[in-house]
């Protein structure tokens, strides 16, 4: 059985995210989904937050849990056991990037690693920063994020 | 157990495609490595040389198999039982065109997803079709294919 | 009241084209569907089919007319009194190739622009080519194309 | 006829900017610049300065205005009867980012569509942000800018 | 003094190939321009045309000479002590295939190594096969070819 | 004899940037490295620091010198009599945007040439933010820069 680890800030999650963690969870044992706890841009939701953001839209997935990390994701994985890191990349560019991240996280395990998912066409414009633009501005982005971060967003502009 | 399809024309195998197989091998169950009968340019070996050359490249993996298609990806991987197609890629604009094929994919069969694996730096130049034309003119790729790949395209530029 | 032109093989349309079309038309006068008569690549479908299939699909827009063109894209906009090119991208390596042609009209006629019109996330996996090979192999297309297409695939496959 | 807007934090405007708006200018009946009142970087100049160069710069255009704004494109737009969003694209990776705006503004309002136009070879490589700097260290960009911005530039760096 | 060839097809040479070479020749004590025998695809100008048209084009470069190769870059390199290959870059999508040959190149010969200069704006959109394809349709390219090889073109098109 | 420039803000070097400079120093008579002073984001390593380490990693190379500039690399260029910019690129996107620094460069000095290469594959994916980020969490970057830098950061990371 292998353990999978995703990765990501999540700040907040949108139906990207949960739909690349729910495809990733069908094809390995164990997904472990992994919170940034310091990103390099100060994020809106605290850590606490992401996490429960995170764990309320993945209720539904047996083999799931969410975790904070604050060091090197090879660090993560070694104690957790997992030998998959798994990224979903909306644009090229993402690929660029992502792929420096993979052969560096290559040299520090030669165990662990990356596998890449395509972002599905109805999401791949959807980033955490845009959905944040939107809903600070007021617009709707009930269709592009799990129920839980709509409401959140919606709480965080009212206030 | 998950199983996965790593489809190509490997005209020939480089080193690159053996890598990213043994690496999908270590973290999925089963990998069938399945070899387009028909790619849309003539290929330079024939179906049996390539899947010769797969086999004896792929010996040290047990969970390794090696078979041809003509037809639809999706349809193979009914047969097989496979939910997952793992493709390398070595520079940004392979993402472009194999995530067209990807979404294509899941329209045709919503539980098939791909899983991408980025190159190993040492390979991620090294294409079928350079080592072809470097081989033609003769040049050296004995450090960039299987041993067998190397014989192979030795005895064609001799004959 | 601004004439725009729409070039393309359109081998065979796809719903993609018809979106970009359609939202072309909203914004312009008259919309002119060029189709090439003679592409780089030998089409699956002729002239007249092709432009029967154009017909088909976009018979519901008052403002937009087919017809073939076999020659300079400048020379057409001329004789037509457009103004503007609309094309449709569906990925960035489009852009890099358009803009090309773009500089290249603007260089052969300065009053001639070209706009372009990025794919619906739906639609932007699907290029002419991948719909054919999957209709060669007895996959649906059906949700991709025009009806008229999806049968015209179909009587193509069984012959 | 059709209303057009072009946004943008203009800071500066180059030869670039105006050149897609002069040629927006010539196909859509009105043309509407936007200029972003808070910037996600703290603009060079201010926001009444950017206009004041904008409207210097765009005098000769009878169809064209230039406003502010602070909030959803979609929301500008919907005031203005605009159908359109006009956006000029140097290189290929604006074409990526702008993409996905232009993707979140149809899901926002589904009437407008985005148009890109590509710079004209002879200011693709001209971005505000090069400009500023090459003006900072005292670099000539008198050909790559409207004369009041270049003015503006040197009043700034003597200062 | 550093010896440097600069390989291509030149079918035909374009203003921005001669940019290139004038440029190199500042730089370098002598240029060899190489053009290659066999190019994959089929030459609308036979190999001694190519050479021809090149040698019009840069007569008045002291140090840059005219050679046809039809083999490995490395081998000709070897062959004229030259260190250095040249190539233009007209588009990014160029940079990734060029430096996979340029990365090969390296394993073949450890010394030789690649340097890229990027097109002048005016001539990034000018590629060889978009040239003949406007010549062939009547357009004019005077203003994007050396003389010589606008008259060659034109005597192609009217026999 | 040509003297070249190779420009960055080395925080810290990495063996990307000596690989670079080595080769260019093979090719070019005199190769200046220029450190920027106040680069846009705050350094890590003082300019002191990152000129030390660099002299320290390149006392092999006889034509090579280390200094510091703060103003327009065109000037500099000028000062040294300097007639080309060594810039090395790792990933496409590098390309995109240096592009754009030496066609404004060329604008700025006619004379002032850029010429690319491409990392090494063992460096491609080695940038001086990703490893900062990997020492910073006490990762192991020995193998990926100079034994002084290796020093230098793990004394940062120490103290």
């Amino acid at each position: 059985m292998t353990a999978a680890v995703c990765p990501g800030s999540f700040d907040p999650p949108t139906n990207g995210h949960i739909d690349v963690i729910e495809r990733a969870a069908r094809h390995f044992g164990e997904v472990l989904v992994a919170v940034t706890a310091n990103p390099s841009k100060k994020p809106l939701f605290s850590l606490e937050e992401r996490i429960e953001l995170l764990q309320g839209a993945l209720s539904h997935l047996d083999n799931a849990s969410v975790s904070s990390f604050d060091g090197l994701l090879v660090d993560l994985a070694r104690e957790h056991a997992a030998t998959v890191i798994v990224k979903g990349l909306r644009v090229p560019s993402d690929f660029e990037y992502e792929v420096q991240m993979a052969q560096m996280n290559q040299v520090l395990n030669r165990g662990l690693d990356t596998m890449f998912m395509a972002a599905s066409p109805s999401w791949a414009f959807v980033s955490s920063s845009l959905v944040k633009e939107v809903a600070h501005h007021g617009g709707s982005i009930d269709e592009l994020v799990p129920q839980g971060v709509s409401e959140a967003l919606r709480r965080l502009s009212e206030s």
